[in-house]
Formats: C-alpha cells, sequence, structure tokens
C-alpha cells in the first residue's frame, strides 16, 4: 500500500466578524462567534453557516440549528438567528464554502504517475496517483488531475483545469474506411486535443483526438461525467455540457450553450451560440437559432403508449382520411 | 510487472450426493457421482451440473452432454439424466454457483493501492491493484473493491459492498453558479457519498459526492455499468439501476424501483417506490403512483419515420380541421 | 513519477518519387521534394501532403500551403501544387498516415503492470502502464493495450486487438434473482469474454462477462468509447457500433451491422445481418429484414413541442373523432 503525499488537512475557522468582512457582508449576531464550517440547513450545528435563498425552505429554516445563516436583507427577516447579509447569497456562499474547504487531493506529481517524452507540466500542476500522461503533453498552471486519469500524445490543456478521475482524452477518434475486402480500416488519429482554460471535466468522461486537426474544447467550457467528445468537435466558450451526453465527430458546438443530461448530438453538425438543448434531446439537424430546444419525452404507462404508439403508425392515413371528409 | 498476490485457484468438486444435500434437493443418478463445475446446457460435460427451467429450451435439454440437470419435479420428467430436483431452480442454481466459483480476484490491500489520510477500512476488505483511496473514507466489512476504482474524500461504504473496475465514488457534483461577467464559478462540492450494505456497482459507473449533504445509495441496491448518479441524489433500498442510466441531481428515487437501461431522469424530482422505467425512459416529471411506465420508442425505416415526423408536426393543425369538420 | 519506457520517438521523412512508389500513385511536381509530415488543407505546411477528396473544401485547396496534395486524376486539375495521384485517396491517405505516424505508446509490458495467474500473453503484446489483468487471460499476437485497462478473469482476446484506456473487459454481467425475502441474489458470473480478431474497443468501454456462456465479440468489429455490451451479448463480424450506445444482456446483434451513436438496444433481442440503426435508435424488437432504421427524433422549440405532445395523447381520440365524422 502506497501512502498518499498529501499532509494532514487542518479545517480552518473565522469569527462571525471575519467572515462578513472576507464577504463584504452586513451581519447581526455576536462578532466574536466561532465559525468552523458549513452545511445544509437541516444538518448544521450552532459553528456552522448554513444558506437561504429559497422561500419554499422557510420551514427548514425554522428549524435548523445552523449558528449563522447567509441569506439576503429580505429574506433575513424570517430568522432570529445570527445572520450574513449580502446582495447574491449564492455566490458569497461558494465563496464561504471556499474559505472553509480549499481544493483537495493535492499531491503534486504523485510517484505513481507515469509520464512520457517531452512534456510540458508545469511546476504548479498537481497530478494524482496512477495518473499516465503520454508523449509531447503540455499542462498550464494550477491544473488539477485526479487519480487513474490518461492523457494521451499530443494533448494541450491550458491553466486551472481540472481534470476528474477517470477521464481519458486524447484516444483515437473512431476513424475507418471500408477497404476492398469490405474490412474496416483503421483511419490513423494524429490531430491531439486542446483544451482552453478553466475548463472542468468529469468522471470516465473520454474527448477523442482528432483526426489531422486537432478536438478543441473552448475556455471555461464545464463537462460533467460519461460524455462522450468525439473527434474534431469544438466546443465554443463557457458552454456547459451535463452527464451522460454525446457529441460526434466533427460538429461544432458555439459558446454559451447549455446541453442538458442524456443528449446526444450527431456529427458533422453546427449548433449556434447560446442554444439550449433538453435533458434527452436527440439533435440530428444543424441548429442556427439561438433558443430552447427539446425532443419528445412523454412518459406513460404500457398500454396508453402502446395504443398511442398504434395511433402514431397511423398518422399518414388519418390525414388523408381527413382531407377526404374535407371534400 | 508485478505479479497478483491471488494464490493459485483450486476448483472445489462434490458427488451428487453432496452436492443434493447442500441444496436440499432431491436427486436421480449415481450418489457418488463427481461433479467438478457448472455450464449450460449446451456446453456442460459429463462432470458438470446443467440448469433447466425454461420449457423453450427442452431441444437444447434432449442434446445436451451434462452429468446431472438441475430443475424441478415437474420439468425432470423430460430427462432420463442424473436431476438434482428442487422447488426453486434458478435459487438453487444461484447456490451451485457459489459452490463451484467462490469470488474471486481478492488479494486484500493490493501493494499498488494508494491510501489516503484518516480512513477507517475493516481488515475483511478486499482491495485489487491500483484502487486510489482519498480521505476520510470509510468501508465496511467484507466489501470487495476490484482494480481502477477511484474513491474521492468523504466516501462511506457499508458491508459486502462490491465495487467493479472503473467506478468513480465521490467526485465533484456538477455544480455552477454564472459570476458577474457570466462566467461558470464552481460551487465547491462537500457532501460525499454514502452507500449502504450489500450494494453492487458496475463498471464505470460514477456517482457524485453531494454539495453540502451527501449523495445517498440505500441498502441493497444493484447499479450496472455505466450509470451517472448526480450529487445528492437518493436511492431507495433495494432498487435495480440498468446501465447507461443517469439520474440528475437531487433526484430521490424510492425503494423497489426498477430503471432500465438508457434511461435519463431529470433532476429535482421524486420517484415513488415500486416504479418500473423501461429501457430508454426519458422522465422529465415526477412519478407519484407505483407501476410500469414507457416513453415512445417505436422503430421505422427511414421514409415512413419521415412521413409521420411530417404529420407529427402537423398534428395540431390535423385537430382544428376535425374540429372545423365536426362544426 | 515512473518514466514511460518508449524511447524518443524520430519522425520519418520521405521524397515525393519515394512515396508515390509506395503508394503505387502517379504524381507530379520535383520527385526530390522531402516530405516530413501530414495534414489538413488548412494546416498543412510545404513539407507536409494533405488530403483533397471532397469538391466543398475547393476554397480551402486554393489556399493551402501544402507542398503536396493528395488526390484523384479528376480533382488533381483544381491544383498547381505537386500532387500525388491514386484511384481511391481516401485510402492511400490512411496509408500515407501509417508511413508517418506509426502507431506510439507501444512499452511491451510496462513495470507497472499486474497480471494473474495462468496467463498465456504473445510476447508481441503491447501493455501500457497501469493495466491490471486477472486469471486465465489470453491475448494474441500484435494487441496493444493502452493505460488503465482492466480485464477480469477468463477474457479471451485475439489478434492486432486495441483496447483503449478505461476499457473494463469481463466485469460481471448484471444478473440478479429475488429471494425469499424479497432481496435482490446475485447470480455468480462465469462465462467469460472472448474477442476476435483485429477488433478495436473505445476508451471507458465495459464488455461484461457472460453469465455461463461468454459474451462474444466477432473478428473486426469496432466499438467507439462509453459503450455498453451486457453479458452473453454476441456481435458478428466487422460490425461497427459508435459512442454511448448499450446493447443489453443475450442480445445477438448481426455481421455488417452499424450502430449509432446513443442508441440502446434491448435484451434477448436478434437483430439480423446488415443493419444499419440510426444515433439515438431505441431497439425494443427484434429486427430481421437488413435495411435502416430510425426512432423518432424531432427537436423543436419548447411551446410548439408542448403543444404537440397534448396533441399525441389525443390521438386516440382524433382517431374516433374521424371514424364518428365518416358515419
Amino acid at each position: 500500500m502506497i501512502r498518499a503525499t498529501t499532509g494532514k488537512i487542518e479545517m480552518p475557522h473565522f469569527t462571525l466578524a471575519q467572515l462578513a468582512e472576507k464577504l463584504g457582508a452586513d451581519f447581526h449576531g455576536d462578532p466574536n462567534l466561532i465559525i468552523t464550517g458549513v452545511a445544509s440547513l437541516a444538518r448544521a450545528n450552532a459553528q456552522q453557516v448554513a444558506f437561504f435563498e429559497n422561500p419554499k425552505l422557510i420551514s427548514e429554516l425554522e428549524k435548523t440549528k445552523a449558528g449563522v445563516i447567509l441569506t439576503s436583507a429580505q429574506l433575513s427577516q424570517h430568522s432570529k438567528k445570527a445572520c450574513l447579509i449580502v446582495g447574491r447569497p449564492r455566490l458569497a456562499f461558494i465563496t464561504v464554502l471556499n474559505l472553509f474547504h480549499p481544493q483537495k487531493m493535492r499531491s503534486n506529481i504523485h510517484p505513481t504517475v507515469v509520464i512520457g517524452e517531452n512534456c510540458q507540466i508545469d511546476p504548479s500542476v498537481s497530478i494524482a496517483a496512477n495518473v499516465v500522461i503520454g508523449d509531447n503533453v503540455v499542462i498550464a498552471a494550477n491544473s488539477i488531475i485526479y487519480p487513474n486519469v490518461t492523457i494521451y500524445n499530443n494533448v494541450k490543456i491550458g491553466a486551472r483545469v481540472i481534470l476528474h478521475s477517470g477521464v481519458v482524452l486524447g484516444a483515437d477518434g473512431f476513424g475507418y474506411e471500408r477497404d476492398a475486402t469490405n474490412q474496416w480500416l483503421k483511419v490513423p488519429q494524429i490531430g491531439g486535443v486542446e483544451i482552453g482554460d478553466d475548463v472542468e471535466i468529469g468522471a470516465n468522461t473520454t474527448i477523442d483526438g482528432g483526426a489531422l486537426d486537432p478536438t478543441v474544447i473552448g475556455k471555461g467550457v464545464k463537462i460533467d461525467n460519461l460524455v462522450m467528445i468525439g473527434h474534431n468537435v469544438q466546443i465554443g466558450d463557457h458552454s456547459l455540457i451535463a452527464g451522460c451526453s454525446g457529441i460526434a465527430g466533427s460538429t461544432h458546438l458555439g459558446k454559451y450553450c447549455i446541453v442538458g443530461g442524456s443528449a446526444m448530438i450527431a456529427d458533422h453538425l453546427k449548433i449556434t451560440d447560446n442554444v439550449i438543448l433538453a435533458g434527452a434531446a436527440m439533435v440530428g439537424r444543424s441548429v442556427d437559432t439561438p433558443g430552447v430546444y427539446y425532443s419528445f419525452s412523454e412518459l406513460l404507462p404500457p398500454a396508453q403508449m402502446k395504443r398511442l404508439t398504434v395511433r402514431f403508425n397511423q398518422l399518414d392515413e388519418m390525414a388523408k382520411r381527413i382531407k377526404a371528409l374535407e371534400k
């Protein structure tokens, strides 16, 4: 057994006044109250901050044992507890979380990491256990690579990128040609992958290397778990892709798009900027108008779905019968 | 190359009488017949037990070379071979399989395993090669972790849990907020994961850690391969989730549910107990009535599907024309 | 940190005449021109070959800085550059790619690899870092296994097979029986996996071991990333399966089939030879006629999809009203 090279984690703590200062927040309550952590309304104790923004959770607010409530001026009227009062509680809560939970599992380059030839890895990069990196890989400052990630040859990764466990970057794109005997001949894939700054990629997601030119993930893009990005896909800056989605080869997704979970986007399409694809959307055509798009996803008991499926198959005939009636 | 620390596997063997006693079964045939293994009707040899329960396979029964047939009293009439006769052949067959194939790849803690700080791992737990475990992880008795699993910080695993290769537990949930410049700000995810007793999780499945409170998998839950469980999901005891499914953040799935393969359940929903979602179900609403639910999944040749898709788009107009005709 | 055991990669180079000879191609231009690599029209430099086959890209051809164009006799008329002229440019381009980019990341058996008992691995096989292999595994000549692959017990792999990172072969199939107390009892899975010659399997794909008989992947089959193949599935020779697809237990897929991305095929079905399933196809029935099949995948703005969904639910009633009008 190999010990992780992380040191002991010491949890920080702050007084209410210190927290208020760090957040630029107003506060009610004892400025010397010691706060040791963050939790939900349901689980927080008297030394913890909880977050209240959703008026539907007011019954939880009434029962909470939290020592301090982080909320807006308006909502703070519902609580007699110590409060931290800010304009955008959700953003302030992210700041509080980062104060109490600085990024973990850093081990710089763990002794089990395997790295190939001709790589440029910034000294500030953290690479966890059992990560394998091929040749000609570049990783910029402050990126974090979790255990069991694999990076193939010719992958370029920006700054502050986070790769979760099981991610595979730069595996061969799915490219074959039929040969004279009707068998599949592999098209070598040499394009590699380029990942912009501030990208986060979820566990077990795969991004294939391009055929000739690279597969490109724009800056600030966030990709969830078990997503498949095909070769030569290009994803515009600041787009968000939820889990179990797939984007097939050579498709271009615009900037500031949101792709819902389990969505499937076919190959060689162009999706313009600011498109939102609902969960389970099946995208078989390009989308050139920003907006929200859904696929059909009715959920019904079997007898009902069976009957409506029969009717769906009669739709053409029904249309003709309506036409006949009109004559 | 590192040798696995498993010892040589010696296959057990039993006489027919010994097997019958272990199963509480009646039997026909030579009580001293030596049985060395288990196989299908099609592949079994004269020293092996085969299983017969499905009357449709009677032609396979007639041709089998199996030495012994495990079956019910009624179906045993179809065979002149040695038989083991039980009330529930399928359950008895599981017992026979376990006798001949005790759980493999156990290596206690393989020397390549990496474990963080402050973990409590029961001495009976088996952890295979290249598993990486973070800080504050608890694993109860007799759990088995296959190679290349990653467990992040703050994960609590019950007894007799099986984690297959490539599983990632406790990676950061997919939580972001837009900041003032319209970029995505990461919400730290500190809730961890809690896995009940007797859970099995398939290869390359990912279960994200909760935002504040933990993601919870109830006891006896079985999850197949390549399933994505989002942050703060709760899955009730004894539910079954087939491969390639996704359950998005904060959704609660009840007890004794069955989720078919490639199903997608959106976020923040409640699915009550005893719900069966068919394969490829797209679940965009809560389900409060037990029962079976399907999404539309007709499969047709392209010309036919194209024509019906045109008609689907005319449905609103068709309805209005029917109304006009009725007037 | 462990160094990869790959040696330095030296890029080969050729003269135009040498390349022409290797391809059996005609050529225009200086036979002594030194060519050092391959790139796309958009990115190639004066020492590189680019490929031109799609007349739509003629504007890229006009602007390219490539030294040599690989194309057909007819299309070569559009370029005044040095040309390599062949009957099937795409196949010739694969040859050129293989000349300049011989298969990489070979390290024979990396020192971090873990191998179980009773395995037969051909000395020509390349196994990269952190691969874990169980007992009774056979791997034939010239197969390549990328980092972080896991192979369970009883897996047989043919010659020239490529397994990409994160692949899991032979994990337990998803088989359970309810016991007397309504809990799920695991059915041991002992059938293993058999992979034919010339198969390629994409990153993070999982192929489960069979219950009693093996799961079988035919020769020449190509499987993309994040695909789930259930226990006892059989896939016919030379079929192609795109990313994020799932094939559930005991289904047989024929030869020369193509399965589109994110397709889902339910269990215990038979899909005959030469079937093409479109992307996102949901296959809930056997298919006994070769041809192309689609599921319904219309993509619409939310208001429109909502209105048509209401109408879909009225289809049975609409059909009855048409019938009433006809009377």
